[in-house]
């Protein structure tokens, strides 16, 4: 009896949480040791593992979100086989790479039932999002079901109501099924928190899943979801989907309602304003999810939200003239790429100008003087929340957050630093804005990251993603293929010692092995919808190319 | 020699600067003493004084925005003649109110010619706002032009570079030919600085024109401009177009372009969002230009703006079906509206009422705490900038202020008060939110003040518009007709010591004669169109019913 007094309470809570997790697993969705393959990547065990019948593959392998909501309105499939089957590879998915926090397998097979209910008696009047299983970052809350963000002081506090995106999508008829792992603090790009444990990156589980919405991505590479919503303030839909190699949108400031979210911040600081955004395995399928929501007038469901224009129909247009403008930029002046994202940066390029699009090279501007004034608002109080409700709250640091270095006592901002701020930050809106209008750009291509997943609690650069964050640009990942041989280190950095430290992370194609590369494409403020329709035509035209070039 | 040297620094440039401004304009643009009247109002000494000829009363006096522009563009006007009789009409108010602060008229002619050859050359490819004269709060920045918002201490910096609403509407055909008063420090309801001097009421010169947008606001009520822009963080649009009987939108944070503005406070302080918006001489103009604004793809112009959605088709079908639901609020719970305005609402309630209009009595709620927290917003900084840019600048207060009794030493925000301050505030705007859904409503109506303008430096009460700023909705005021000799002073007020003697300000028909009564319409937020569209309609209804009541 004396043992359990010795085992620290965050430690009891943990444990606690997790065994009523896999208790909702079914026996019979229990992965054998011998399912775990002898590499580190596990993407094909949901297909080996014998859980899945025949059919449940082809519904949860085959289709994007898009797809699969046309064979459920023609009911080509039930909504009920369709979530059952997204039920049990989201269940092999967790056990593969620990990427679930609650799971609603339950409710969400009673809803896919009255969905099938309701379709039978009005087949013409079914939402845009009918029957399609969306997963949801912790954060998103659900009546009944906790949202600890990965804090240990915030479990078992079950929500009392949903968060104003999960009313809306509700209203489009989607299915929520299951929540996902993040990072505690929200802040490190390794998804490990002390509720929940680490998420691993399924391509390669040595590799980390990337942050915040890291359980996003690493369900989504194991097609355990095909759609769901991350949240983003300095790239935590961006680089989890850079790092296990999906599709993933960072929208505008309030275009998609962030409203009634379980916050890793203190009500009412002037941060950077956080967003969420679709995650997906197909650019097609995060541009119609985006247009769900704007036409869904989300004004009326968050008071913090834009009424943003879909102008769809002049969007295409521009396609299809093929004025396309873009700049691209090899890098951020302060991080060398590492190889891998280089070459998949140069085949992006080489296929956008094949195909006719002119680029214009480009060097960011201000790229340190921003870095600067975004870390000054991260800690603006000090990270007085942060450490309230970690260390202060007996829940330790996890090594992500102690190798960020940003969780410390620090001295409060004051109004003079906090109008600094923002005089600054709208002083390069302002310039950056001028270059976008001087060379008549539609998109900015650049990285999504210095260099592609790297090994657990060693990503602690920020600045490719969060600039746009700061800048409230609109910023998606394109996956482009994975690490390949000739990928070799090489000694290309230019920016100094912190840059040579860094580098030196690329330690070359085995131990990336399977990494995914990945571009980041940058649209104009609030022209969201311009830039959904920019990443699908990117996307189509650069892996046309890349099939060409392996034929 | 001596007595020079006893003139204070301000007022020797005051005198320099008015002394100019008067120099501008041409002898024969001038009033003799016989042409102002004996009474009050001075509205008619634009048609009597013999300065106008025929077609510049014609030009100035008979059409709106909108059917000025078809004028120009079909050739029936030359810009040049409608800029002309705009330039000597605005002289006249000038004269008449101290309405006008930079004058512009050469530019303003110079650039008419420029259209008129642009006309002859391309009819077909004109803009939406082609040769349209538009008048400009003096916060707008125009190059060679100073830009004083009423301190002293900005006097003789001309601006180097345009605000971004004035290269936006110079690209859709404007001409500019002037800027008008506003108050110091922009706070009060007095447009009255130490650099201009005070602006009066054409109605009534004894009361007060309102403010901060007083100057355009007086200039429009004797159509010395059909339309024109203001800013309003507290209700600078609306209580001067309710003082002096115009129209004039509030739009939602971001709609309008408000960068490149000489603003009245340090930069980057995190304030209630100023906006800027149409003012006119019907409610059809300021849809029109707010529409034209919109659709020029404001977010390119500014790095703040909002894409902004403009569905007017769906609007006009709400309107067609006669499905709107509003609410009618009273007053505020604070304050008891006055008699002539109390009318006014009801007048407008039963014409809308008997057109089919759903009305469904409301009480705001909270708009104590609401109060609280926007003086706590307004004097975040201990009013530093105020003080530092007028008496501790050797710019005294003027008596306006002084009454505010806001501008003086206090503490200043820390990053608490900011947080909580946000925080209250969003719990507001989604308590609002829940009330407009739960109502299905499209609009609120309300006094767009509790009372007409009242005497000089007596306007203390900023909550009626106050309100809308907070929650950033779309607000706009609708001019219904004058006070009336059956308004006689009453003792409904019911809301305590304040509100009696706020009540008391209003003493009667005979010193209030011929000031305006309004009525403001608010819409849901981000809504601008559906606002713009419903006080157009309205507006028509209420003034057809008045009509009808006359004959």
């Amino acid at each position: 009896m004396a043992e359990p007094e010795n085992v620290p309470n965050w430690q009891k809570i943990s444990q606690q949480k997790q065994a009523h997790r896999d208790s909702l697993i079914p026996p019979a969705w229990k992965l054998k040791t011998s399912d775990f393959p002898r590499g580190n990547n596990v993407l094909d065990v949901p297909l080996t593992c014998g859980i899945l019948t025949e059919e449940e593959i082809d519904i949860t392998s085959n289709y994007d979100a898009v797809d699969l909501v046309k064979l459920m309105k023609d009911g080509k499939h039930s909504v009920e086989a369709v979530t059952l089957a997204f039920c049990k590879r989201a269940a092999i998915a967790l056990q593969l790479t620990n990427c679930l926090t609650e799971i609603m397998f339950d409710m969400a097979l009673e809803r896919a039932r009255y969905l099938d209910v309701l379709r039978q008696n009005n087949p013409t009047a079914l939402g845009p999002l009918f029957g399609l299983p969306i997963s949801l970052k912790d954060a998103f809350e659900i009546p009944g079901f906790d949202a600890t963000i990965g804090y240990v002081a915030f479990a078992n506090k079950p929500a009392k109501s949903p968060s104003a995106l999960v009313t809306l999508l509700s209203g489009l008829g989607a299915v929520f099924y299951c929540k996902t792992n993040l990072p505690q603090t929200m802040m490190t790009a390794d998804s490990d928190n002390n509720v929940w444990g680490r998420t691993l990156n399924p391509h390669n589980t040595s590799l980390t899943a990337g942050r915040s919405s890291g359980g996003e991505a690493a369900l989504m590479a194991l097609r355990g979801s095909i759609i769901g919503i991350g949240s983003d303030i300095a790239g935590s839909v961006r680089i989890p989907s850079a790092a296990c190699g999906i599709y993933g949108i960072r929208p505008s400031a309030g275009v998609v309602p962030f409203g009634g979210q379980k916050m890793p911040s203190a009500p009412g600081l002037p941060y950077i304003t956080p967003v969420v955004g679709p995650m997906a395995t197909s650019a097609r399928a995060c541009r119609y999810l985006l247009e769900c929501i704007v036409k869904a007038h989300p004004v009326r469901y968050d008071s913090q939200c834009v009424n943003l224009s879909w102008p769809e129909g002049a969007c295409r247009r521009m396609m299809d003239t093929g004025r396309i403008r873009i700049s691209v930029a090899q890098d951020d002046g302060h991080l060398t790429v590492a190889p891998p994202q280089r070459r998949a940066l140069q085949q992006a390029v080489s296929a956008l100008q094949d195909s006719g699009i002119t680029v214009i090279p480009i060097q960011l501007p201000e790229v340190d003087v921003i870095a600067q004034n975004i870390l000054a608002n991260f800690t603006m109080d000090g990270t007085k929340f942060f450490l309230d409700t970690t260390v202060r709250a007996g829940d330790p640091l996890v090594p992500s957050v102690v190798a960020l270095n940003l969780v410390k006592e620090s001295p409060t901002a004051t109004l003079d630093d906090i109008a600094r701020f923002n005089a600054i930050r709208n002083e390069h809106k302002e310039q950056y804005l001028k270059i976008w209008n001087d060379l008549e750009l539609d998109a900015i291509i650049m990285p999504s990251a210095p260099h592609t997943a790297v090994p657990h609690d060693k990503w602690t650069s920020l600045n490719y993603t969060a600039i746009w964050n700061y800048l409230d640009n609109p910023a998606a990942v394109i996956p482009i293929d994975t690490v390949k041989p000739g990928d070799i280190p090489d000694t290309a950095h230019k920016y100094g010692a912190d840059d040579a430290a860094y580098s030196a992370l690329y330690t070359g194609p085995e131990a990336y092995k399977d990494a995914p590369t990945s571009i980041q494409v940058v649209g104009r403020r609030q022209e969201d919808v311009q830039l959904s329709l920019i990443v699908e035509y990117f996307s189509d035209i650069i892996h046309a190319h890349l099939n060409l070039e392996q034929l």
